[in-house]
């Protein structure tokens, strides 16, 4: 039986110490601590929830694989076909792969992950079935979300759009996208087709959008008049959507204003090469922001450790953020914006919540984000499941999770 | 008495595996070891000439410092009036945290260091003496050049100039210079009064030049002028030079020829906030590229290691860069391309060359500059200095250097 937990002497979200107390695996108020508590000390670190990963790809990391030179070509299309050579060649296992980089993030505090995972018609819905696998043997530790993800295109490739339905079917959670003109050669059919698939199995809709300028505009107009249309408020993200920093300042603050009235989320990894979305604007303007890794030591980028307070701040240093408040919403992106996107409704540390956290060792919530310390304590449901940046086998086996 | 050191099996740039042997301090023909040889086993692990962080300001580090809350504006003078305040009321001691950033950075396997120095008519010369000291305290193990750095500008301020020569009287080894048109508002002055002053003391020149644009590209046009009619090949190096990023294609490859013959070097941080210059381009053209972290932990910006494989990282990133053959041309700037544009002459891996590396425990030197493992070994001169990253104190003692 999991006794109560009581952490004493830390900060929320870098504000005042205070104690937080874990009851059943949920932050209660402390009232007559049960006798069997257990009692940690937080040394007046800060506590975040647990770190919210709302973008990956937990099928292609090569963590723990040999080495993948990469020759690849420089544009989309040449690394997706790269992309789907290496899965043919090298053997990608997708249940193992995602249970390695599951550990790996767990470490630096991120429990709750949403991932895009492959389905076309070589590899039918294979991944989708591996990341279940996946999900699984992680229950109870860190949640998963699995996105059904047409990464080389659906209406192209006869056959896709049912696979799509198998996924779900086998327990992916939402209905993805791709590019619907650039890739798809025709947004309003693609766009038709994903959200009437996620009006037949009242799921959410999470689209990868890098359409430039004003055709990723035209296409987010597309998708604010179906998530209208199906009263999709609150169910649809857009990720990556770099043509909000490709726009006239008018331009980009309307369609900032649209996406934001019809509660659609944004997410952005603040990627160094790609165009910056405005962040500052984008917040003010109400909008859910939700930030992730995309793709970790894989074909596409070689890259990447997946711990979430580090991407604040690249988001912090993409859009020329040094100032504390801003470091501090960058913080938030990847915490409180990130589970709003992806939907979490018993988040953060309050009262009723799902007792998930991460202490840092940092004296102000922006020192934590600039330095990023390491020596992490993650919290999974009330058990100390990380010490000092160290996975506690005893909760987390890379054998028993299949990893 | 330093005893000559045998490193077994390791793999100089990643390449075949060999043995590397340091005699008196210098890489050196196995011939026939000393007796006294003590031998390291290298594991495989790949051998890189010691790190060169070849633009930073070593004199405004707050590391160990109480954290400064960031509230400055955003433009460039909201930052260098931050700076000035900061320096008075802060207390910022430039001995001490000079100190504290070099040691820092020699864990990661930098032992060469080109610093800007502030000099202005508050400070005069001060910061220059602190980091001369700390040049002292580490001499023999890593090797420190200072550029007396007018940061509050020079024809605006009197008395800037005297004290420029005060500092090159005081130790520093490079004249440096500020956005000659945007903060010195007479580009043609500036410039002339610096050159005249490297002219005069035979001392390299290094430019801070954020200008943009078509601004930025005159003076880069006078620059070269300056550098030619002085004969200073080899002897120049711009930093930033952010319109390199801002022009049109055939004005871009023009300059960048231009630069290359006249054998100016360019420093590019690869910010992600700033203009990307053109590093491809730039290294086809024979055009001499160095890096450097800029400013560490301080008030301009809150965040930086210093680790000059993780900048090598960052390059590739801001320019999209995945292909290992890219990554490996990122990792030879940080290291080559920074030796070179800093005039260090017996630098390398073969002999002769100062017995300066850092072992790096990774498959490729591509997996090297995008996974940046901590856990390396030093060597300064042939003595271990940094075992699994971490210095040897008995080599390199808080107190003893000052730190």
């Amino acid at each position: 039986m999991i006794k109560d937990l009581l952490i004493r002497n830390v900060r929320p979200m870098g504000g005042a110490a205070t104690d937080l107390y874990i009851r059943d695996g949920r932050v209660a108020e402390p009232g007559n601590p049960d006798t069997t508590v257990r009692e940690i000390d937080g040394r007046g670190q800060i506590a975040l929830p647990g770190l919210v990963e709302a973008h990956t790809h937990l099928d292609k990391t090569l963590i723990g694989m040999d080495w993948f030179e990469n020759r690849v070509g420089p544009t989309r299309n040449d690394r997706i076909l790269a992309d789907r050579k290496a899965k043919r060649e090298l053997g990608i296992d997708a249940r193992r792969q995602s249970a390695r980089q599951v550990m790996q993030t767990l470490a630096f505090g991120v429990t709750h992950i949403r991932s895009h995972v492959d389905v076309d018609t070589e590899i039918g819905i294979a991944n989708v079935e591996g990341v279940v696998g996946t999900r699984e043997a992680f229950r109870g530790l860190v949640d998963v979300q699995i996105v059904a993800f047409p990464q080389s295109g659906m209406l192209g490739r006869e056959g896709t759009l049912a696979l799509m339905e198998d996924a779900i079917e086998a327990g992916a959670d939402i209905v993805g996208g791709i590019d619907p003109a650039t890739i798809e050669r025709d947004p309003v059919r693609h766009l038709d087709a994903i959200f009437a698939l996620a009006d037949k199995y009242a799921k959410p809709v999470d689209i990868h959008l890098h359409e430039p300028g004003e055709l990723g505009a035209f296409c987010l107009e597309l998708i604010v008049e179906r998530a209208r249309a199906l009263s999709l408020q609150g169910r649809v993200m857009v990720s990556h959507a770099y043509c909000l920093g490709m726009l006239e300042a008018q331009r980009q603050r309307s369609l900032i204003d649209a996406l934001a009235a019809a509660g659609i989320a944004v997410m952005t990894v603040g990627s160094p090469s790609a165009p910056a979305v405005p962040l500052g604007l984008m917040r003010q303007s109400g909008l859910v922001v939700a930030s992730g890794s995309d793709g970790i030591q894989g074909t596409w980028e070689p890259w990447g450790s997946g711990d979430m307070l580090e991407r604040a701040k690249y988001l912090a240093q993409r859009n020329g953020m040094t100032n504390d408040a801003d470091l501090e919403e960058t913080a938030r992106i990847c915490c409180f914006g990130g589970a709003e996107a992806i939907g979490l409704t018993d988040y953060g540390l309050t009262p009723g919540c799902r007792g998930d956290l991460v202490l840092i060792d940092a004296r102000t919530l922006a020192e934590a984000v600039a330095i990023t310390p390491r020596n992490r304590t993650v919290i999974c449901r009330g058990r100390v499941v990380v010490n000092d940046g160290i996975l506690d086998s005893q909760f987390c086996d890379e054998k028993q999770r299949g990893a």
